[in-house]
């Protein structure tokens, strides 16, 4: 149904107008009944529903009803699966149309700056690019079934710790390339109906009163139609909020803020055009939910299928010294820890689900006829404390001494890590780790199962066969461990960020979470791999590592061109086969590496991936592209995206640190740099610019005698100390005004030597 | 000779004022024949003097008279040795005297914040401490013999990578407490009569131009009375850097600039007060120097002899795996590596000298009766060649072959590092580390020997039995040498600055040398020791590492207070005794440990030092002592020093990793912090403030359950998500607007509570 949004807008009232600007209540938008616009809901999210119809909250304090608990951000990321993210986005949607939910909020594409930050299990990933790739897919999913999504927290909200009033201090091309860039491709690809802003503030302007942010580059750049929301209570001053494009206040203001409007545009200090927009933007997706309702039921047991499906694909085998899969039968297989019994597989805050039910390793384990082998259990250690309980620990060795392989199920308490806080430091509880040390002294063969929103120190990680990471992987975590565990599935997750020997090695630790007042995100670009592989330091486990029960081949990667230029399509394609005994699913990964040296960057990023299924001597041929933005960095020069001339390498992985094939590229630029040359420019910046080289190189070998004062005389301490290739080196840093002290250049001849030089730089190529 | 400066100034026309302002050629002053002014002379230094009579530069291509090369500051600073370096100082100063130079440029205190930069062998520590009480003793020797110093390079000039023209952007708090820290201890303590002003701009602006540095921090704060003089070449506005507080610009600017300087007071944008203060201050030291006068000869040989003692007591045994000493009987040794028989001492540029005598380690053995182990030799390697030499090799490797005990004298080529230029990599040549690498397969028992001015990667660090790090050190190198490898000394010298494993590991070494128009200092304060220290890395060799041939033992760390504030001394004493069986000399270093988190600081830093000799089986009482200073960081709420009350951890050690003692002290500060209270200050801020912590205590119960919407309900999924604890956390982040839109707190309620709080701040204590 084609409504006409601006002739409803222009029939509602100032007063009304205003009122449409923030929410009824927690969770409602405000209607307009005599112009048939109705009350929509919107709801938490984004790994499930979280519809409260009692008291509401927004840090999940409160009931809401029965959903289905998916696996959070920070497992579903591990999948590399676009297909994967949008089956489950269009579950949520189905469950938003059963439950009358007009927007779900999510996903969530912070970047994981540090592993501290509480609420990373709700993001994806360190990677700008694997985030945006999930979250557009997530968001297609969801969107498909006329329901809206809500991407956020927009932006730079990448910690907890005074996250309503801190400002994040960052770069132009860091901020664009790293944690804008998450949300530019998710909201160009995904288009999502509303954006959520974050609490915080950007380089000192709250990202709910950003101007830049919500409407030249979320808007005018990006094209992004739908409405922005605030998260809730990030208002700071509504009215310049709304003029910097932050179109609805959630919750509700109790009226204040919309008698703020009002009076604004009484008094002049805000332009009635602008709240008009608002409300045209707010309405559009609010008819468009309504107006294509499809109400329904959904099916429990289905979805809980789905998210077992999804936590299969998502889990990563980190280590496997051949103990993986265990055997079915005929064995003693001892389960220990907590989590066996009573899994954690969510975080708290917003986010989360009341599940309808949840399955435990232990309980699915007993579920699977094919699984002979005796599986016992000890519980191990109380799950909420750092302290050791000795009655469970002795019970735990001697259970696991007893048995024949020992799987101990650890990983993070709830208070350990929520939205809210930040995490104190990066260890699990100690009772754990000395469980497993413990373990280890009387069971040689044992296995690791981590449940966990973000990376742990594992000080034990040498010492243990096997380990499999679940993150938080859903209500139906137990039974994915099972089938993964005993081989009736094959792990194919890949992480989607780097785990670290130890705090202290994240790029982030000098300088998170700041003082307070601001955050200042000091290592710029190198972010996660960026920063380990420039700094060329050992991990834990590397970004895109993941183990499976077989063995991949790859060859023949090709470029479908040797040079590309900025409006060029690079097809890239290799073959992949499945060289083992069994089927299995891998995720090639794709990097590009800037040789040119035209910026300092990253060794190389991560510009494409595809997740494809072999069957045993299966082999394939996936195909990938890339474009100029896959080469490019944020050139603030021009504040643009900007590929130098020069070769790219191209880079084809089964992990950041496992790269299989490599192939070189030449990339030629249209884009002309300016060059604007003063008396402060330098020699090596002439000589860089072919456009002024001539003219510069024209004017050198005098130059370099007069600097050096000749170099003519033939003593033997001065022709050793400095050699011609040493005074050309210095000559390099010597701005233009140099020539004045050192060469007698008078000023009107400095002047008339930068004129000439900028008219040739000013030479169209 | 009292003179009256300001009637010379009041006679000088306004020309000769201006003229005043810059040198009558690359090395002289001006002078006013009438009024009685002298031309003066000041010569390059600062570890020997570098005085040109022919054709002048800067930058070491041309001749200079012969002179004493004494060890670089790179090695002097290794001795730790306040007294050694006064009388290198003194040395120095008769030099200068007999040569009739007014002013012996430097020392050099700017901080090695990368090993890259080329100019690293000028420069003291990667600590502003160290450099500080290195530069203080310096200048106090040059100074006693009534020649002038210049402190240089002031400031923030720690790269040689376009220093002319790049911006060193670096944040408040840094500046203070690393790259000024250095100047400022020198400066009160020192009194030079002038300092040099960098090439570079700092947060945009030259140092040559920047009168917060050279007028307001220099001078008002400090209380620095000498003249400022512009290193060479770097003004760039003459008129702005004269108003700055620039007084003399070097070299000799052909008269435009002067012309300048009349043209300004004679428009009226220049005040003339500006230009006489300039020149009084000029004259001043011009008369201080021509008045005290004090001609005569020195000593070469005897300086030599000084040379020799200072590189004995600089260089630094890293390693010692029980091989050194050498037998000085008996034994064959093979001396390998051309810098055996020529050794590399000093480095490129304007400090470079034309030196009298070069004693290398060949022919220093061969001087030494007592040694008559036979030395045989072999060259090794083309010193400036990266290149294998296969033959040269192949000899080398026979030599060290028939040898009972290889000695190789590895380093860098003088086209590694020089001023102008920062070095590309921190590796030695491959051909000599190559050569390590063979002749250890044939001698184990092998020592290196290094040659450099700033750290080498060591990849055979762990297979060599001893390591002594000799820096540049002068002449006298190879005696010196000689004298610590057969024990004829015993080393003593300990590292000033830390030898990371790699160049990656350095905590500059994603933001150096910058992309030329800017180089930001993003590790902020942690540079050297403080990074290594927080990161928890492992480095090569920690800073004030170094061995002995004897050993000691500290105890009986005694305070002389348990509490001291603001205005109070702490009287740190200990015992160290020798428990070895020869004579030696140890270095105890005195850190200080921030326990109270007030500020991110670093692990430790060095406050206090002290060097003793001790008689085997000797101990001696070290007594050092500690102030407010010791204790501070550079607060930007105040902008100024401040140690905050709580515990202090004073350390003791041998070095910065091997800390021998430790106590706590107790400080309390009498500096009440200003508290500044609106509408974002959150929640833990005023917890955290004594002043506002009761008032916002009292409020805090029925907000926790308001925020969370009661917390009444007994949802089991509710309660085990979030925890009371856990509501209370998130509580504390919440900035104080927050109240209104979840506590229902009007506007003008919200005013009141902020008024409440900012009188219950603004209390006196």
């Amino acid at each position: 149904m084609e409504r006409d949004i601006r002739s409803i807008v222009s029939q509602m009232t100032l007063e009304e107008k205003a009122d449409m600007c923030s929410g009824r209540d927690f969770w409602h938008l405000k209607g307009v009944e005599r112009l048939g616009v109705p009350e929509v809901m919107v709801s938490d999210g984004p790994h499930g529903l979280r519809k409260q119809n009692e008291k509401a909250d927004h840090l999940g304090a409160n009931e809401s009803i029965k959903a289905v608990c998916f696996p959070t951000a920070c497992a579903t990321a591990c999948s590399f699966d676009r297909e994967l993210l949008r089956e489950l986005g269009e579950a949520l949607g189905d469950e938003c149309q059963a439950e009358d939910v007009s927007v779900i909020l999510g996903p969530a594409v912070n970047i994981k700056r540090s592993p501290l930050c509480g609420r990373n299990f709700e993001y994806f990933s360190e990677d700008p690019y694997l985030a945006s790739q999930m979250a557009a897919a997530h968001i297609q999913g969801v969107q498909s079934k006329n329901v809206g999504t809500s991407i956020k927290h927009f932006a730079a909200n990448n910690q907890e710790y005074r996250r309503l009033s801190c400002s994040s201090e960052i770069d132009e091309r860091t901020l664009r390339e790293i944690y804008l860039a998450a949300f530019e491709a998710a909201i160009k690809d995904g288009k999502p109906d509303t954006v959520m802003c974050s609490y915080n503030k950007i380089n000192g302007t709250f990202a709910s009163e950003n101007h830049w942010l919500l409407t030249e580059v979320l808007r005018d750049e990006w094209g992004f139609a739908g409405y922005v929301m605030s998260d809730w209570g990030a208002v700071n001053d509504r009215v310049r909020g709304l003029a910097a494009g932050l179109d609805l206040e959630m919750p509700a203001s109790g009226g204040h803020t919309d008698a703020e409007i009002v009076a604004a545009v009484k008094n002049g200090t805000l332009d009635e055009a602008v709240l008009n927009r608002a409300v045209e933007r707010i309405l559009r997706i609010i008819f468009k939910f309504a107006d294509g309702r499809r109400p329904g039921d959904f099916d429990m047991e289905k979805h809980n299928r789905l998210a077992e499906r999804i936590a299969t694909e998502s889990m990563v085998l980190l280590k496997n010294d051949g103990l993986l899969p265990l055997p079915k039968e005929g064995k003693k297989i001892a389960f220990i820890g907590k989590f066996a019994e009573k899994p954690r597989f969510q975080g708290g805050g917003s986010s989360h689900i009341n599940s309808y039910k949840i399955t435990g390793a232990l309980e699915a384990a007993g579920q699977i006829p094919e699984i002979t082998s005796k599986i016992t259990y000890a519980q191990g250690y109380n799950v909420e404390e750092d302290r050791i309980d000795p009655a469970l620990l002795t019970e735990a060795v001697r259970v696991a001494e007893e048995a024949d392989i020992a799987v101990i199920f650890a990983g993070l308490p709830d208070a350990f890590e929520s939205e809210g806080y930040d995490r104190a430091h990066m260890g699990m509880p100690k009772c754990q780790n000395e469980l497993i040390q413990e373990i280890l002294r009387v069971q040689k063969n044992t296995v690791v199962l981590l449940h966990n929103g973000s990376p742990v120190e594992m000080p034990w990680a040498g010492d243990v066969k096997a380990i499999l990471e679940a993150y938080l992987c859903g209500q139906a975590v137990g039974a994915a461990q099972v089938r993964l565990l005993f081989g009736l599935a094959n792990p194919c997750g890949k992480l989607a960020e780097t785990i670290p020997l130890k705090l202290q090695d994240n790029p982030s630790y000098l300088n998170f979470p700041g003082d307070g007042q601001t955050v200042e995100y000091k290592e710029g670009v190198f972010v996660g791999y960026r920063y380990y592989d420039k700094k060329e330091m050992d991990v834990r486990f590397p970004f895109g590592h993941g183990l499976s029960y077989t063995s991949f081949q790859y060859s023949d990667l090709k470029l479908s061109r040797n040079q590309l230029s900025d409006s060029d399509t690079l097809a890239v394609s290799l073959k992949v086969k499945n060289t083992g005994d069994i089927a299995g699913k891998e995720i090639v990964q794709l990097y590009v590496s800037d040789l040119t040296g035209a910026a300092n960057r990253p060794v190389k990023e991560l510009k494409g991936f595809a997740k494809v299924f072999l069957e045993p001597g299966q082999e394939k041929t996936v195909e990938m592209a890339l474009d100029k933005r896959s080469f490019a960095w944020y050139n603030t020069r021009i504040h643009d995206w900007y590929a130098a001339t020069g070769d790219y390498e191209i880079l084809a992985g089964a992990s950041s640190r496992d790269i299989r094939l490599t192939k070189t590229v030449h990339f030629v630029t249209e884009t002309q740099l300016p060059f604007h040359i003063h008396r402060n420019t330098t020699v090596a910046e002439l000589l860089a610019d072919e456009r002024t080289a001539p003219v510069i190189r024209s004017m050198m070998t005098d130059l370099a005698s007069d600097m050096t004062g000749g170099g003519d005389n033939s003593s033997e301490a001065a022709s050793e100390a400095i050699t011609p290739e040493m005074t050309l080196k210095m000559l390099e840093n010597s701005p233009l005004r140099s020539f004045k002290s050192f060469s007698g250049l008078s000023e009107e001849e400095l002047t008339s030597l930068i004129q000439t030089l900028q008219e040739a730089a000013d030479t169209v190529r």
